[in-house]
Order: structure tokens, then C-alpha cells, then sequence
């Protein structure tokens, strides 16, 4: 380790010597808002929070970095959910933040180029005003940046319609490890020169090389919404309904299903929240619809249209449609505050997981089951995003449980969870990223095959394990 | 080389020991058809033809090639257009055949799991069957499998809605250089667990392990369709056509482009074909449109009302809707009889070229007028996939050029389009990958940051060399 903070000495003062204190950050106090994890679980050192302001700088660090050995955190908008953004706890990397470089460099009406450092809510702007829209969006849109959610290939609550982000980047800009540049900007439909980098680099979370900017795809705005809140009797007549959906029209872009116990928590603990219907049931949908252009029936009387049926045959048992931009926010709302409601009603166990969309009904009431069986005394239950195989599934804790029980009950739980995952062909990690979180569980649960051929690619792209040490696979 | 032969005796002495003949093919006349490709330019030779029937086989073969240090080359339809599944010319490598491998072994209304083997046709009309539709289609789908599709990224002239088979593959199974299998088939929409090895083994051309079966993504069945004939002054004018039509529907799935002297040529060599509209315009444009439920309006009608506009202020020339399946098939008969026209039209040389769409238009006149300039005599121009950036350019020689043109002038003028294509950020292989024919072509114009990342992943995943020795990179 001492041969090792001798290199970090000699590495930040060539550092600064070349750049100067505008790139090199050495105050304590600039640099711990960023060693920390914004939900406070992660904690790291760094002696130093490097701030470059263009990919040549970014390069020129990077080709020091690895000159030196010393390794290197890609940062954006520090709001990992998996810890993967977090500088390693004995010091022995330095961070570096993309966060400056926050240009827009180019927009069309099809595509934008960001820099890494744009902030999405920023993007967001940027391309409403130029009549556009990038459809990808999540709770952190205010902190988090393009880099960082093309490095975790993120989803969020609108992916039904347009996709990931690896169905919204074009092309990606990166440094790699050995400090060159790779040019992957141009936005081409039909590129067949090999191996694609670029979908190579996006996921792989910092572990091989900085992304210093990326072509986005852009779509058409929203003219108009509406969001439907439906009553319904199993997570399979929410697959059902989303089916029948999908087969007469493609602007739903958003189905979320949630099970009562999920609605009764944020009505308990949500001040200004209150039930979309009067009537109960065992689960709820929540559909948004979108018109983008003044041609299109109006988002409303689509789902008013496409619901009768339904609610006649009693495939759904009741239904509301929001009459209003503001209850449409109210019935999101609802959506967006389970994660805080649940924390609010104990300690529990979550896990961002996937499995193909038409097991997921089947896997909800069947997991849940087998989870409650073997750890008497806990819920589990899951919520999210039906449409995309994708639901945040939660083992709360039994009644009076202590905040440890996270600790030992609640990682038997998880290890289960993922198990039966694992078994039906599923991920572990539908949107989060592995980072240091689930590092274990990854390798635990992967097949040697993948292991290895992860494992190799690292080794090749960044023989000296320079980028992101300590998560994913490192 | 003599050491190599005696690996290559003892390795089908093993795999005869282990599989008999029934997987291991020596008759010549069995294997030849598959040592030259389809058109004719390359010729290759191996001593044995590998017909596994399963991944395991699959697997125990390579793990016996990998322990002997014998190359296979894998190999589908054999209808590459660049050499990539033709074995090298001293016999060094065995053959690798997947075509056995022809189950589908899964299907429901979002997806089908097909093995390597199963022809393209064969899959087109399994989805039929079933009311559904796999979109991707080209001309040798009579022949061409899903693992070379694959293995190729391929296109085609139906990408425009539902993208190339990167878009289409929902995961993928397959046979890494160390044996081991890779399974990744289940069909996930998120799935964040680190390097995506699915995506990198898309695009591959069999360099870094055998794809054994993948997951399609299927879409609604074709109702009904129309196909426009359209009159242009400018490539130009087809962008700004076709963005109009984007504007207004989802529903264009074809948007073709050829200059007038492609359409002359295929009424003077097709028997059986006419023009569309007995107007002369420099520029034509060829626009389908799909109807895939009831409740959609008829294609024709749809491009009746979205071109009266164009039309009327001028933006295009004249225009002709299909009034049947035969006149739409005669449209379309036009544009893929282009190929078989030009090549009656003398010696030429052809480029499969992608750039970004906006930079298209400009692009082909440009190019044309650059390299008929260096080049006194030869006739430039583009057709093709204007939707996608993607065109195929040629240049044809000078009037009464012999075929040795090709080799000569013909070399150097397709470099000079190569260097015009990089110089605006695109890419001088869009569908139709690296091969044999493209590798030098690659090395010469990728940057070193580029080629140091593809050869590093080769090495490590096929430090050995074993897969499709002599493509892409190697």
C-alpha cells in the first residue's frame, strides 16, 4: 500500500503540475460530498477529485493514471443505487468526475451529442425546447448524467415504449485505459466493423474506460397524456390487460403494477396522497398513454376505448382515468413514493430483478410464497415495471424487526430471491448495475463461462485494473 | 505447416473416435459446395465438414479443436458477400457447419427460440403460422440462417421500423473458444449484469465463439401493404420526403432510393420490367407501407393522403401507388434486380457504406463528383437504404473497360470512397461486415485506439486463434 501511495504522490503532483488546481480538487471539503453515496451506505477516501473539461484532458489523465498505476473512479452524478460509484475505502484511487463537461455539442431533430456531465433534467430541457423529447427519465433526473446512465445502461419508468439506454445511444465517445480516445460519436443505423465497442462500454459500468460523451436518440414530444389506474385481481390479468394493449396501440409507455399493500403504505405514510378508487383490490396498474402529435385521439378517450372491454368482462375489475395534468401527477405520485413509504413501514430486503415478461406474474405470487415460508413472519411482495420483466421485489421484515435484520435474516432473504431468480433465467440486476453491492452474488450466481469471458475482457481492455476498482467483476 | 496437418489428423481421428460420421463429413464431394462462396470470389479448403446436432456437440467440438490447436471456421447459409465463411486456402481449419442445428424450440406471440441452422424462410414462415412476423428479410432468405444473420448483424431492405438483427436479438446461446457454453437466450428487457457478451458476439462474423441458437423478437403480422413509386430531383429530396413521412406515421417499413440510371438499367437487362411512371426524373424513390391490423388504414390510402402535399408545393416530382400485390411486387422487382442490371452494365466496383442520415444526401453527390473526377470515365452513384445511411455505392468503369478494371483503377477508386466515407464519420461496411474481402480496408482506416481494443478482445477470448482464422481482425 505504501508503494502504492508513493505512486498517488508522484502521479497528483504531475497531475498538478500539468493541469493545476482548476482540474486537480485537493480540498477535503470539495472532494467528501462525493465519497459517499447519495443513500449514505458506501464510504470511501480520495486524495484527490480530478475535474477535467474535455476528452484531451481526460485522456492526458488517464495515460498518467496508468503511467503511474494508480487507479482512477468514474463519477457523474454520484447516484448509484449499487454503490458503483463510491472510491474504494483505503484511498487508493483517485476520483474522476465528468461532471464539468457538461456541453451540448450537437442537435438534430433525430439525435443529440452530450457531453457525460450533462445533467438529464438538463437534456430534458434542452430538447423540449427544441421541440423534441429523450423519452428516458427516473427519479434522480436532477443529479444524475448522461455518462452515468450510459456507463449503467439505466431504464426507469418510461422504457415500455422507446427502450434502456442502450436503445437510446448512437454512438459513444470513451477514454480507454491505455489513454486513447475512441471516436464512436456518428450516429449510424448500419455499422458492421466489428466488434461494437460502444455496446461494450455501455453497462460495464466505469471498469473500462470513461465515457466522455454519446450521441442520444431523440423522439417525438408529448402533446398529451393520461394515466389510468386500474383495480385488478393478480399480477397475471395486469400481464392480460398490458397484452391486450400492446395489440391495439403502441403509446402506452407505461405499465406499472403494484400490490395493495404497496398503495396502503404510501396512503399511511405519503401526506396529500389518497386512493385512486374507492373501491379495493388485491393489485393496481398504472398505464400512461401519450399522444404526440394533435392528429392522435386523445390519450384519454384511448384508454377509455381500449378499457371497455376489459371492464366488461371482467378481465379488470374497476378503473379510473385521470381527467386532468394534475391527477395524473397524483396518481404517479402514488407510484413514486413506494420506495419511501416502505422505508417508513420497517427494515426490508429489495432487489431490482428481471425475468422474461410473461414468467413475471407466475414468478410474483410463486416467489413471494416460497420467501414467506422460509423466513416466518415477513411480506414479500413485488412492484414495478410489469411491462419490461422488471419489479423491485421486497421481503419486509417481521413486525418489530431491529434495523439489523437487513444484516443476517434479511441477506438469507436476498440470497433466496436471487436463487429463484436465477432459476428461471432471470438477472439479479435488471437496471441498478452490479457495483460493489452485488459483486458477490454475481459471481456466485454466473456461469463459470461468463465469469471467465467478463473476467477476460477486463484483463484485455485494462491489463493494469486502472478504472473502477472493486466493483463489478474486479 | 506439417506440424499443423498432424494436429489436424489427430484431431478428426478424436472427433471421428467420439462422433463417427454422421458429424464428421471427409467425402469431398459433400464438401466442396461449401469451400467457395456463393459468388465466386474466394475458394478455401478443408479436410473434414463438421455437422454437430446439438450445443453439446458443438461444445465437445470445439473443446477437442481448442486441446488440438486445429482453426474451424463456422458456417451457416455460406452466403456471406465478403468471404467471412469461406475456410483459408492451405486447409488449415476444419469446417464448422451449424445448418443441422434447425429446431425452433420455443415460440409465443413476443418471441421465438431458434436454433443456428434454421433458415430464414423456414422461421418467416413458422411466425406466419402463428399470425406473427419476424421483419428482418433478404435476398438469400432461402438459404441464410439465423446464427450467420447473427453472427453478421445483418439488414436488409425492411429495417427502417424494426432495425437489424442487433435490434431483433433478444439473446443468445452460444459455444465460446474454450467449450464452455455461453447461455443467454432468455429473453430479458433489462438485464444489467456487466458486459453485455450477447451484444458482443452480435456483429462477430464467428470470431469469437459459435452461436448455437438465439431468442428473435417477433412482431404483428403484415395485413396489408402498399408500395409508392416516387419521382425525385435530388437525394435531398428524399430526406426531406422521408422525414415528413416519420413525422406523420410509424408505419413506413421500406424507403428506397436509386438514381435514374440504375432504373434504366433494369428495363434494359430485366425482361418483364417497366418504368412506374412515364415521367423522367434524375431520382427515384421507392416507399412501402405496412397495415398490420384491421383497424389501420389502408396503406394506399395512407401514402395517397401523406404525399398530396409533397406533391402539390413541389417537394416531389410525381408519384405512383401500388393498386395491387403484383404492381407492388413489380415495384419492388425494379429495385432488387439492380444488382443483376449493373452487373450486365460491365466491370464496377461496390461499396456497402453507411453514414449519418442527414449526411447522406449531400454525401452521394459529392462522392460521385469526387471520384468521377480522379477518375476520367467511370459513372459513380449510389442506391439503396436511404432511411438507414446506408447505401450501395458504385462505380462503374469507363465504357469497354475489360473485367481486369476491378483490380486496378477499380482498387484504388473504392479506397478514395473508403477515405471519403471516414472522412464524414462513416463506415465502409454497414450490413455486409469485414470478411476477407474488407480486412485490410479496416486496418488501414480504424483508428490504432480502435484496432488495439479489437485485437485485445479477440486475444482474450480466443487466445488461441481457434475461430475463423484470417476474418475481421485476425
Amino acid at each position: 500500500m505504501s508503494g502504492g501511495m508513493e505512486r498517488q504522490t508522484a502521479l497528483i503532483t504531475a497531475l498538478l503540475e500539468r493541469f493545476g488546481p482548476r482540474v486537480v480538487v485537493m480540498d477535503e471539503a470539495d472532494i467528501a460530498p462525493w465519497l459517499t453515496d447519495w443513500r449514505g451506505r458506501w464510504h470511501g477516501r480520495a486524495a484527490a477529485l480530478l475535474e477535467p473539461s474535455s476528452p484531451d484532458e481526460v485522456a492526458a489523465i488517464v495515460a498518467l493514471a496508468t503511467e503511474h498505476g494508480v487507479p482512477l473512479v468514474p463519477q457523474g452524478g454520484n447516484t448509484s443505487m449499487v454503490g458503483g460509484a463510491t472510491p474504494p475505502a483505503d484511498g487508493s484511487a483517485l476520483l474522476l468526475s465528468l461532471r464539468r463537461m457538461r456541453r451540448i455539442r450537437q442537435m438534430t431533430e433525430d439525435h443529440v451529442v452530450a457531453e457525460a456531465g450533462v445533467i438529464l433534467a438538463d437534456l430534458h430541457a434542452a430538447a423540449a425546447e427544441r421541440g423534441r423529447r429523450f423519452p428516458l427519465t427516473l427519479g434522480s433526473r436532477g443529479s444524475c448524467t448522461v455518462g452515468g446512465l450510459t456507463a449503467t445502461n439505466a431504464g426507469g419508468t418510461q422504457v415500455l415504449r422507446f427502450g434502456t439506454m442502450r436503445s437510446l445511444v448512437l454512438g459513444v465517445e470513451a477514454v480507454l485505459p491505455d489513454g486513447s480516445v475512441y471516436d464512436g460519436l456518428a450516429p449510424l443505423k448500419k455499422d458492421n466493423r466489428g466488434y461494437d465497442l460502444g455496446e461494450l462500454l455501455i453497462g460495464s459500468e466505469g471498469t473500462l474506460g470513461a465515457i466522455t460523451a454519446v450521441s442520444l436518440k431523440l423522439v417525438p414530444a408529448v402533446h398529451a397524456r393520461a394515466v389510468a389506474w386500474v383495480g385488478l385481481n393478480s399480477p397475471q390479468a395486469g400481464r392480460d390487460l398490458l397484452r391486450l394493449l400492446e395489440r391495439s396501440t403502441d403509446r402506452v409507455e407505461g405499465f406499472e403494477i403494484l400490490p395493495a399493500e404497496c398503495l396502503h403504505a404510501v396512503l399511511r405514510h405519503i401526506p396529500g396522497t389518497r386512493a385512486p378508487l374507492t373501491s379495493e383490490h388485491p393489485w393496481h396498474a398504472l398505464i400512461e398513454a401519450t399522444a404526440t402529435t394533435t392528429d392522435d385521439e386523445a390519450p384519454a378517450m384511448l384508454l377509455e376505448r381500449l378499457l371497455v372491454q376489459p371492464l366488461e368482462s371482467g378481465e379488470i375489475a374497476d378503473a379510473a382515468i385521470s381527467s386532468s395534468e394534475g391527477q395524473a401527477e397524483a396518481f404517479w405520485k402514488i407510484r413514486d413514493s413506494i420506495s419511501e413509504a416502505e422505508r417508513a413501514e420497517g427494515p426490508a430486503a429489495q432487489h431490482d430483478i428481471s425475468v422474461p415478461v410473461d414468467t413475471m406474474p407466475r414468478f410474483m405470487v410463486e416467489a413471494a410464497e416460497h420467501v414467506e415460508r422460509a423466513f416466518p413472519g415477513t411480506r414479500a411482495s413485488g412492484y414495478g415495471h410489469l411491462g419490461d420483466g422488471n419489479i423491485h421485489f421486497h421481503v419486509r421484515a417481521p413486525a418489530g424487526s431491529a434495523r439489523e435484520w437487513a444484516e443476517g435474516e434479511g441477506k438469507a432473504a436476498s440470497r433466496m430471491v436471487h436463487d429463484l431468480v436465477t432459476a428461471v433465467g432471470g438477472s439479479i440486476s435488471a437496471e441498478h448495475g452490479i457495483g460493489q453491492m452485488k459483486k458477490d452474488e454475481l459471481a456466485r450466481l454466473s456461469s463459470p463461462a461468463r465469469m471467465h469471458a467478463l473476467r477476460s475482457i477486463k484483463a484485455a481492455l485494462d491489463p493494469q485494473r486502472i478504472f473502477n476498482p472493486g466493483k463489478l467483476i474486479d
